[in-house]
């Protein structure tokens, strides 16, 4: 049901296709690096399984691949970006390079992003701050598939946040996650397996607890993280519209219900508020709190001490971040399975740029 | 079972409790306000029932009355400030104005504060950037009560996030939650009414789902936002860490399990890996990513757009900060009612201070 393909193999036919859409070598090797980071951290739904989307909404004019990304409005320690309609991918790592510019003028970067597209995984634009010593965070707001705390329509998106924080000795801390119960990739698995999702997960189109994974086809919604309210849903809701109010309000692009879908076959809204989707990137040289090294043996001792926590009975506790480094070192080495209808969709969108796969 | 307090009265009673701790004038004015918040809102755990806590560690020599808080290392956008073990209540105000004043120098100010103690509630230091057309943060952490998940151990406290965001017409976006599925406070309701929590909120000693509100008096924890693995405790797990090291890590205070406990009674770690608690503060401007009337039109449209969510039947969308908004409007007038062992507690403070309650 999978085949297994190597990393730099599916790399290269990635960045091959970035070409032909048309974008610069160096967009194209980013966009890849970038695309490609989702699968080599075990994210299947956030990587190569979407390039055949990326390559629909260019075909449907909604990528630019030539922008002319650019700082529009700034301050010593904040920024707003425009993507100029390109590729999340290229415009995320832009913005995260003048959030890390900022931060090591004035100890720390703020950069809100209007007129994005979808920027991959949240955790690869953070870990951009590791080598600077710096720690860096990324949000997006998304797709409205998200009913708010006593809502039935889809307000939100599953708005991502990420925090990536350097240590010494230790691995980094890596944190990236959905602001809702479960991220719509998992969902999509349970879909291809014909298997219900746990309660807490989604609502019907009454706003009733769904088991149903297809429900999201009859009007229903992801839920926030929390689930209801009596399991603090409302929580979720907050997470979710934070990273929406400062990926898309502070730049101007397009939030809420507004945010234009990843799939080009839903219309964009007829009245938007802003352009494009937004990001929010942030970095915080730890320096501009204490000696480096100091914070870095603090961080080591911070994760031995967790790890060293008291488990539940045949548990282990994690820290955020290992099984996404277990599986890209993993996958480095082993290659990157792909299911079949992933496969399918690479083929055509191979033979549509007359490339090989 | 309640008595009802106007709130010039209690906030005057407290103000004076302050005075007798020996706090300076102005100190003892602000750490009443801040207390008080809690209460005026409706977050009757954070308020005056703690007033006796609070009295409780300055006997035991934990809290500073004449503290000399200061800044201890800074860069433009950001800085580290030392509490000098005086009440949080009053160093995380002193913080948030250095955050502010940075912000309005160089767009945003991030401020990560050592050797303090318990804050009252996030959301009153947070708003604080309001009236600057800033959007504010404060977060802190905590006593460890909460178990990380796969854990049995705690190693967190229920480490809060307030984020406040200015808006125009609409009153302002105010969002503060424990990063557990339940505040502590909620839990302290249940076990006075003898009720069963629901699912999701706490564990046992083996790390087992129970519903028994009395579950951390034998070794039980309360449990990240999401509850469980399948709900997304990992991604609680995430934001209570994320508050722990931003707060602690940063400052150089206690983090994880080595947080001080806020009763007395309770033993300071014999190894501490720092000073005191950790809080972190921030202000961003507005119009340091956009001009700001234009950036608060955009909020109001986003605020009525998300009242008029489509509803859960019965139900009605909420924006962050309505229910306590509301209850503040309604307790200034009516007064703040005071379950019977709050009155009875604080009738003890007074008569130890030779006060009138």
């Amino acid at each position: 049901m999978s085949q297994i393909v190597s990393y730099p193999q599916l790399r290269e036919f990635t960045r091959a296709v970035f070409i032909k859409m048309g974008c610069p070598p160096q967009d194209a090797e980013t966009a890849s690096e970038v695309l490609l980071s989702a699968d080599l951290r075990g994210i299947d739904s956030h990587g190569v399984a979407r390039l055949s989307g990326y390559v629909r909404l260019w075909e449907a004019g909604r990528i630019n691949a030539t922008p002319n990304v650019r700082v529009v409005y700034e301050t010593p320690s904040t920024a707003v970006v425009d993507g100029d309609a390109g590729l999340g991918l290229v415009v995320a790592p832009f913005a995260m390079k003048v959030a890390i510019e900022k931060a090591a003028a004035v100890g720390s970067g703020w950069v809100s992003v209007r007129n994005s597209n979808h920027f991959g995984i949240a955790g690869q634009h953070a870990m951009m701050a590791l080598e600077k010593d710096m720690i860096g965070m990324a949000m997006t707001n998304a797709s409205p598939l998200v009913a708010p705390t006593f809502a039935t329509e889809r307000m939100l998106g599953t708005n991502p946040i990420a925090v990536a924080i350097p240590a010494k000795e230790q691995p980094a801390f890596v944190a990236d996650f959905a602001t809702t119960t479960a991220a719509n990739g998992k969902l999509e698995i349970l879909q291809r397996k014909s298997q219900e999702a746990p309660t807490g997960w989604i609502q019907d189109k009454d706003g009733h607890s769904s088991t149903n994974p297809h429900e999201l086809k009859s009007g229903g919604a992801l839920l926030p993280l929390g689930g209801d309210r009596d399991h603090g849903s409302h929580k979720g809701y907050c997470l979710g519209a934070i990273v929406d109010i400062f990926s898309a309000v502070l730049s101007g692009a397009n939030y809420g219900p507004w945010a234009p879908p990843f799939v080009s076959f839903l219309p964009l809204a007829p009245d938007p508020v802003g352009e494009g989707l937004g990001h929010f990137l942030g970095a915080m040289r730890v320096d501009a709190f204490r000696p480096a090294d100091e914070f870095k043996e603090h961080m080591d001792k911070w994760i031995t001490r967790f790890r060293q926590a008291t488990p539940v009975a045949g548990e282990q506790v994690l820290i955020p971040g290992d099984p996404e480094r277990e599986m890209e070192k993993e996958r480095r080495v082993s290659g990157i399975p792909l299911l079949d209808p992933v496969v399918k969709d690479l083929q055509e969108v191979a033979g549509k740029f007359k490339l090989d796969f």
